[in-house]
């Protein structure tokens, strides 16, 4: 039986993210648990009832956790874990990815769009056409931006676009302080007082029952007319429709997508045709697999020594 | 005579910018003068012999500076100044512009065609062909970006891009220190070694007889093949007929080019034809005229009280 496991037996991990990942964290995890100091058995096939700690994807092959009775954890490759929240079989602690590439991705992703938008950029991308055309762009400090979301990425963002000089409003569901931000607001009933004025707006809220469809017909009208919406947070945080009507009537004046409710976004999907739709496959925010191979040992470690767990998911919010 | 003007008499200051400039300046620069305790009589028609300080850009009608016998400096709206420097009739002290908003806008120039480059946006903006190709782009922090020319706005820019996570290397003629570069470098005898791996060069170096034609063809073959090269400087830092040949080589991959040599570009010019050329039309560095205002104020108000002038110009260093 498992539980006969000698105590000197190494730990063992399982690793249940897809197979294309196997043999760079195969590589890279082992030196990061050597890094601080643990010896592990890392696999993709260890009986369920001998595994101390899991690695997780949600496009890994792994939906029941009821078998996994020694496990200490679950440690998610992913910082977006709607996908396993809600699963009745995981009692186990769950710690999201909090990755520097993952944070240091989104961050140069949103610091570009933006910067894209705000100098017209597609304007000289499209338009060479010989015409010297003198109309310097207006400054950032002139360019109101509001970041929904004001987690680990939310915040990263919020100060990069502040340090360039926009005046930067973040809104989240619960209060956050933040000194970099021009205002912070909280709270459904601040979300009109947000977007209001904003001429960029970014969506880096997680993705719970609460934020689905957050941005619905009524809310795409409250920023500034023909305002830009980028989405690297989550697809189903925007009412699709609502967005493609907002985009026909001028409201919205362009959208720069990362994130769809169905991903690959399928080749006839209307966003991918349409003039003043961006598409970009998921690649804002990529977890890098040696930094993210250090934030799982260190997890480990925690776990191993009784301290507590980065990025611990509190199950009741969701996220 | 224009010796016995009164003592009381207000202080005279022409304005020799261009006429579309007049009604701005004359809106916003007494009202800087006046926050700072001077009241003076502004026009574009003063006697010259009556003239305390001169307001100059290249494009006003100014060219023989020799009748002002009164004038106390010359305060240029412009950070160039190579089209100044060199008058034999300039016996008066010189100061250049260098202004906030330039500063920004040159910042916001400089980080967002970076971006563009780093991120590969233009893929993403021109083929929207419905295949979902994830393939996210390096990290900045493996992306070498050099920067020729660290005075304030070279600076600027370092600063910002090192911000952002790149590895910048700063090179200038003469040894400056930096905290926020990763490295500095000077002389000629380093250019090469400031070059060599960059990915993405911006040209931000002032127009002198040592630097013009800085790039050609030897020190094109210098950095990483198909690197990106952004000039936002001065367009004779470039030999442009190595220019166009490294790009058919593809030792440039791209050349985003915001200044030239003659200005407008000539609609015929091969710059605006080529696919891997973007023209922007002198816009990274506008002098936004409240900003400029207040530095001149500011000027004429250190002139007065016999303080060192603001940003002179070192007539022998030609910048």
């Amino acid at each position: 039986m498992s539980t006969d496991r000698a105590e000197s037996d190494p730990m063992r991990i399982l690793f249940a993210g897809p197979e294309r990942l196997w043999e760079p964290y195969n590589d890279a995890l082992p030196k990061a648990l050597a890094a601080v100091g643990i010896s592990a058995d890392l696999a993709m096939d260890h009986p369920p009832s001998e595994v101390d700690w899991i690695v997780y994807a949600p496009d890994g092959p792994l939906s029941d956790f009821s078998p996994f009775t020694r496990a200490k954890g679950v440690l998610s490759l992913w910082a977006g874990v709607e996908r396993i929240v809600s699963n009745p079989t995981l009692r186990l602690p769950l710690a999201r990815m909090v990755d520097d590439g993952l944070r240091h991705g989104m961050v140069e992703w949103v610091l570009g769009h933006v910067l894209r938008h705000h100098l017209g950029l597609d304007a000289h991308i499209l338009h060479q056409d010989g015409v010297w055309r003198h109309e310097p762009p207006k400054l950032a400090q002139d360019r109101p931006v509001t970041i929904l979301g004001l987690g680990e990425l939310g915040l990263a963002c919020a100060g990069a676009l502040s340090a360039v000089g926009f005046p930067v409003t973040g809104w989240s569901r619960r209060p956050k302080e933040d000194p970099r931000l021009i205002r912070t607001l909280a709270g459904l009933d601040q979300l009109q007082n947000s977007l209001e004025d904003a001429e960029i707006v970014v969506l880096l809220m997680p993705l719970t029952a609460e934020t689905e469809n957050l941005m619905d017909r009524r809310r795409l009208s409250w920023p500034a007319p023909g305002f830009v919406l980028l989405n690297p947070g989550r697809g189903a945080l925007i009412d699709d429709d609502a967005l493609l009507d907002a985009l026909g009537s001028g409201q919205v004046g362009h959208a720069t997508l990362d994130v769809f409710r169905t991903e690959p976004l399928p080749p006839d999907h209307p966003f991918w045709a349409h003039p003043r739709v961006t598409v970009t496959p998921h690649i804002a925010a990529d977890t890098r697999v040696s930094t993210a191979a250090r934030v799982i040992a260190e997890n480990v470690r925690r776990g191993q020594a009784g301290e507590p767990l980065l990025y611990l998911v509190d199950r009741t919010a969701g996220y």
